[in-house]
């Protein structure tokens, strides 16, 4: 017979109780975790110790404003259509995070997590990288988490999360193998190839057990935040109607020049 | 001439420098900040007080996970057909935080808001509240923030919140309207009105500056960190199609019996 | 005891069977019916007269593309990002189709349907068209459905589409009102106020009874066929990082010169 | 020197003109095309002939109206949320239309193209199905097109729109393939495999030269239409609160059981 069961464990609440994760909310959790606390409840389950936390907030706060991006064009251009739903507008904006941006942090994970769980106890970090590396230029594809257009020959950003990786002993074995990723592809390559921000996000995630199917999650919760700030940057500074005329024109220019 | 100039002033980069609302990300707010934190800076483009952190942080945590919310329905309805594209199923539920359930926020901290920038400097909180009942009395309209369906006559959440702002000095005026507004209610209406965790949330935003016209926007990013945590639920233990398969069954009932 | 019958009669099935809105799809639509008419049926629970069916597919079909507008730039962007997910690019596109643009058909039905609603069997034209223009300068309100940047002192869709309704017996009493409503704004305003086209469209949504609530519908699912459009476009000559880079050069030199 | 060159040819306008597609909007377009041409306009850059406007025509009529399917709960239950923004509700609805449900068609599109591409002008039926066959049991793929829980030995849409195209002449090499490719799978797996409506449409859209990247937003399109039947159904016979509570008290009783 099949089953129709229903099971979640997120929240629930009575008359009395008001229960998240398997804490009370107002007496357990109000006033005793942070933001970035509960979201790592929402991924693992748990609370995150001091150490987790600071690993944890550093990638999350990373990803929450990278500017005018496509996902904030998106955003803005939704909110001025319809201002009276600006959650509509964050929701627009994060419909981009694909393959294309995030997505990166989600490969880099993938390949990470998937290199140890195959080779189990006994690994070299050297062999799994040279791995990863043939692997993707056997078929051609990008490694994820490589690569920056203008942060070089280093992404600040990856160097700063990898330092703070190490003060709370999370520079751990995801770490060494996304670095030695870099060097087998710049070998191979011969280009330099900054280990970016996703990439050292989809490490530093690896480490803290977030298993690499929900990863591009921390961008999108991280990015919903980022978009709030563009609506109300927005509402004050607008800029949604110029870019749609700005693009209108040189539409036009180029339709009228052929 | 028209003005065509676009300014954003969110986040920019170049070569050897990100910057994040004026902060160098990197040095200056990698492992100084957390995620609560981050998110009042993108709100308010400074960096919160502790006791603001504490305050802004316990309104956010508040709102991350209710459990089996319409929104977290869409959210896995959405999953179940494009599991390839979590950030569209993140999407899906957050373009339902509108007016219903999340606008309640937004309602309360806007006539608190403009109660007291009509009053100016000299006010009256008992009058305040009397005509803010009023008004909506004579209009027929719900007073955002007040009546919950479970948790009477006091919601825990609210109670609980204004303990921590009370700790940390924010326990002002608005929050003393908006407890006014429900005496005021409940003696006009002679029902028990519990003032509910959006109405709270609604007076300590007003607390902590936070324009009305964005406060939905609390609820819109901790909404979206919940909504990943029931995307991983979904992964682990899904129940959407179980919900699909349940609800053509009552519709096919209905039908076959009229 | 409360009502808990889930009641649908959309569409249903079984191993014999395809019904939607009460007709054997296999043999009763397909061959039978084209997508406009399937779109009115969704609308109104049976299928149009050819007068009807006509008038009908006029109104959409003028909605289906306008060019690049902030809708499809939304699209274009999502698409950039997420291009295994196409359908949430339209989604996007779709979620900026609130008041300030589409919104404007809405508005002209309700106040069209809202006025003989409250008239009754009896009404003068005139008058109700000039309750209709005092009540909104009352407020300060703008009229739904008058004035366009361009098209002046006539859209040429409105007048296109007046004609076609004229031709099949639908030029009727709403036609009459939203005409007198103009003639009435251009007096009391002394300004050129053209109908436009979401004013004409209006006007004939409710010619044809479709109730001024759902008449949104209409742009949304016209400007979702569009939008489809826009995304194949992208696919072949792709458009969006250019306005992207386009755009952070202008935010750039803002933030520079400043 | 970087192209920045923006070209987009679908839709554009001056104070006299408005053009969309090449077409005069009001004079050549409006009260000549219908609802299906127009889609059929965005998507091939021409007007259908009568014949493909009939092919066309069935196979969009058919993905309109599914019942109550996760995307349409999707979408009533944002609506339930934000009954301001029923664009959000129908755009949540669309982000569900992946790989899962509408995918399929994009898939039998997929595979027979490029199998024609592959084989060029000279290629045996047989031979290609044959061979698709065997990539996908090689891969412990499923075949797109093929199996329906419901609709067996055959789906009745199917039949009736390769009947239709039939009558009108396009019953052509798409159509042959995707049943010999049934042929061969039936056999390969001594299951019965109804060729389902979604691959019909994935054949038809092929024969009628749509490229398979974008068969899915034939999906997209038509399920539009059928959202919007779906919220004017909810705004009068609502079910979304009912599906929300009759799912809570399941997930609550499960939870209590345990």
């Amino acid at each position: 017979m099949k089953d129709t069961t229903m099971r979640s464990e997120l929240g629930w609440s009575d008359a009395d109780t008001i229960v998240v994760r398997g804490y009370d909310l107002p007496s357990q959790l109000l006033g005793h975790v942070d933001f970035g606390g509960m979201a790592f409840l929402e991924l693992m389950g748990r609370l995150p110790t001091p150490a987790e936390s600071a690993v944890f907030n550093a990638c999350v706060v990373t990803l929450v404003e990278h500017g005018i991006t496509p996902s904030a064009i998106a955003a803005r251009m939704t909110y001025l259509g319809a201002p009276e739903a600006m959650q509509a507008a964050v929701a627009a904006g994060l419909c981009g995070l694909g393959t294309v941006f995030v997505g990166t942090m989600e490969g880099a994970a993938k390949y990470l997590q998937q290199s140890f769980a195959k080779a189990g106890d006994t690994y070299d970090i050297d062999e799994l990288a040279a791995a990863i590396v043939a692997d993707h230029r056997s078929r051609g594809a990008a490694i994820a988490g490589l690569g920056h257009p203008v942060h070089k020959p280093n992404d600040p950003r990856s160097e700063r999360l990898f330092e703070i990786a190490a003060e709370h002993g999370f520079r751990g074995k995801h770490v060494a193998l996304i670095e030695a990723v870099r060097v087998h592809a710049e070998r191979a390559s011969g280009k330099v190839l900054p280990l970016n921000a996703t990439g050292a996000i989809g490490a530093l995630a690896s480490e803290l057990g977030i298993p690499w199917q929900i990863t591009r999650g921390l961008g999108v919760m991280a990015r919903a935040v980022g978009l709030v700030g563009h609506i109300l940057e927005e509402m004050r500074t607008p800029i949604a109607a110029k870019i749609w005329h700005a693009t209108e024109a040189a539409v036009t220019e180029t339709r009228i020049a052929n």
